[in-house]
This record gives C-alpha cells, structure tokens and sequence, in this order.
C-alpha cells in the first residue's frame, strides 16, 4: 500500500505542484482546503478540480474563520487588496495580503489529520524565493515547524514524526511552473488572482507573479484574464 | 494602555488559572475558545463563564472541525472515552484522548488572532508535570513553538514576535489548584470532565486528576460529581 500524505491545496499554482511532486513520489494523496475567510469561492472550486486532476483519494474543506481575527485584505473585507504595486515592489514588503500565522494554522490543521490517520508526510507548497514577502514561506520557518511536528505529536515521541515537506521552498516560480508542466500538473484548474471576478484581473500581485512565471518558462498560460 | 494577551480557554481548571495569571501580569484578556468538535459543548458553556468571571475584554469562540480527522476518542464519537483507567496508570501512555496536534492548532490560532490586533503574547495552560501523557503539553515542545512564532510572522520577523507563554508548564495540577485560589480564579465555572452530563462523573482520566489536585491542595471543589 502507498504511503500517506497529506498535501494543503489552496487552488493555485504552487500547491497544485506540491501535490503533483508528492503524488510522483508514490504517495497516495489526502487533499487538504481550508477555507480560512478568502474573499471568494474561487479557489475553493479550483482546488476541487485541481485534487480530482491530480487523483487524490480524498480532499476535504475545512472551514476556519480567520476573518474573524481580521488583520489583513485576503480575510478583512474591510481592508482593500491593492491592484497597483510596482513589480519592483513585490518581494521588498510584507504586503497587506499576508494573513497573520497562516502557514502555521495550515501545516498544523494538515499535522493533525495527518496523524490520525497516520500518513507520513504533510506537504506544503511554500516558497520564499520570488515570493511576495511572506515571513511563513522562508525555509528556516519549514524548519521550525518540523520541530513542532517532531515534539509536539504521538507521532514525534514514537521517533517517527510526521515529515513536512516542503519541496518548492527553494525554488522560483518559473522553475515551479516548468516542474508544474513535466509532472503534467492541470493549470487549467488552478486559480491565482486575488480577486474573484469571472477571469482573472492580471494586475494583482499574484497575477503579475503568474504571468511573468509563465512567460519566462516559456508555456502558455491556459486561464483567462479579464 | 494594558497590552494584550490571547489567552487559550477549554473551560477547564488550567486554562482558567493561566488566564487568571495573565491577568495578574497586567495584561488585557482576550479570551479564544477553540470548538474543535469536543463532545459536548458543556465545556464551551464554561469557558464563556469563565471569561465573563475573570473580566476578558472579549471572547472569541471558533469552530475548527477536528472530528472530520477523527483520530481521538474527544473528537471520534466511534471512540469510546475510557471510564476505567487505573491511576497508576495516568501519565504513563499517551491516551485515547489526545488529540493530534491539538496544542500546535491552538497556538497557530491564538498567534493568528494576536497578531492580526497587535497583542504581544498568547497563553496558554499546558503543563507537563502530573500531565495525562500528552506530548504538545511538554516544555520542549512549547519552546519549538516559540521558534514558530519567531520565524513565521511579520512580528517575528520584525524583531518583536509574539510571546508564547505557557507559565503552568512546570507546576504539578495540586500547585495549578493552588495558585488558582490565590489569583480568584472562578472554579464554580469550570469544567474539566470528559463526558457531558449534568454532574461531572468524578471517574474519567480528567476527572481523577482534578479531585485528587483539590484535595491535596486542601480546597473544596466547588461543582457537583455524580
């Protein structure tokens, strides 16, 4: 029987990848949403087509209404997501779309079904490189966590913790998208724009991230923008 | 201005005195109740009380749907709470009740809250000693958190991370017991028993463990046992 892995799908690109990584490592793949207050649905349906393309042999949704704690544009509907940041810029700040801890509420809702269900691994599709100033997608956080998954759980005492990878940690997202296309990764399915409209907006910080990854790998981007 | 403290609230006697000791420390109180699909909502019931008792600006009460993971007789109603466990035995094994992951899906929440309104610690009552073999009450894995919140937030990474205090972790529950009195903790209020009946049925792990720290520390526990 292939092992068990948890892997945290959001319905963009970077997780879609994580998951296909996984899924070639001959895990068997436990897709994981949680629906922490986005501002719209989108990438919550993403993420269903993205984990049935992949094969998952379950996906769950979790709700968890960060929106409640407010503090930043992806969960508050009160603070605006900006459209207009200079490409320049994207990297240099934490941007108002951070959402506070959300990486550490991820992995550790993924840890706790991981454990019950004893699969080996819980997989994130984090990355500090090109990445838009998270604090929670640097690799000495992935490390932290690891400590967390090997002291703090059943697992962790027994000498076999359950392992959070994180296998794009270290890569840009044009090589994300490159691997994305090898492991046949279904973009179409994926969702990255901040806002829900119909299409894509292409003016987001997620968008402009997207479409330059795209460009310089070389491969046609199959969403459409507005 | 007090600073603000996140304090973690179950309803039980640890959570209460932690959130009592808080307070001494000057801090404002907000008070998070995680409904992780326990199986009664009793000790929720308790935990609102003893947030009223003890002043808490706020409380907070966010449903997180651990059960959908089952994997604990806490969260698992296919699993039965065991009524019957010898006392010798509490504290030797991890026991049907531990829930995975539980305290790193705590605190990842309680840090969520505090930093999305600048508060600068989050609390919470783990302590090891007299513990019912759970593996996220020990201080090793308090101290992983703190990297956790060192490393994973814009907080953090501004120099200024969210505290993480645990300041039961080293105390015995009859010291807890203790310590409660001295600080006027609201005892009438909590509940520690694993099942939801009217009265406490003064038989389960938590139940044993609760009776034996009141008589030692010789005070009368105030709520009602079958």
């Amino acid at each position: 029987m292939a092992p068990k892995a948890v892997v945290l799908l959001s319905g963009g690109i970077d997780s879609a990848v994580a998951a296909a990584f996984a899924k070639s490592k001959g895990y068997e793949i436990l897709a994981l949403t949680v629906d922490y207050g986005q501002r719209h649905s989108k990438e919550i349906r993403a993420a269903k087509k993205v984990a049935a393309g992949l094969g998952a042999s379950e996906h769950k949704v979790l709700r968890v209404d960060l929106g409640q704690f407010g503090g930043s544009a992806l969960v508050d509907s009160r603070l605006k997501v900006p459209k207009s940041r200079d490409r320049e810029e994207i990297g240099r700040n934490i941007p108002i779309t951070y959402v506070p801890a959300r990486n550490a509420v991820l992995l550790s809702l993924g840890l706790s079904w991981a454990e019950a269900v004893d699969a080996d691994a819980v997989f994130i599709g984090a990355h500090a490189i090109d990445y838009s100033g998270y604090p929670d997608c640097r690799p000495e956080f992935i490390e932290a966590f690891r400590k967390v998954s090997a002291l703090g759980t059943k697992r962790g005492v027994e000498g076999r913790a359950v392992k959070i990878e994180a296998p794009l940690v270290e890569m840009g997202k044009t090589e994300i998208v490159k691997l994305g296309r090898e492991l046949r990764v279904p973009f179409e399915s994926t969702w990255s724009c901040y806002s829900g409209g119909e299409k894509a907006c292409g003016v987001c910080d997620s968008c402009i991230i997207r479409l330059e990854a795209f460009k310089e790998a070389g491969i046609d981007d199959p969403i459409e923008y507005a």
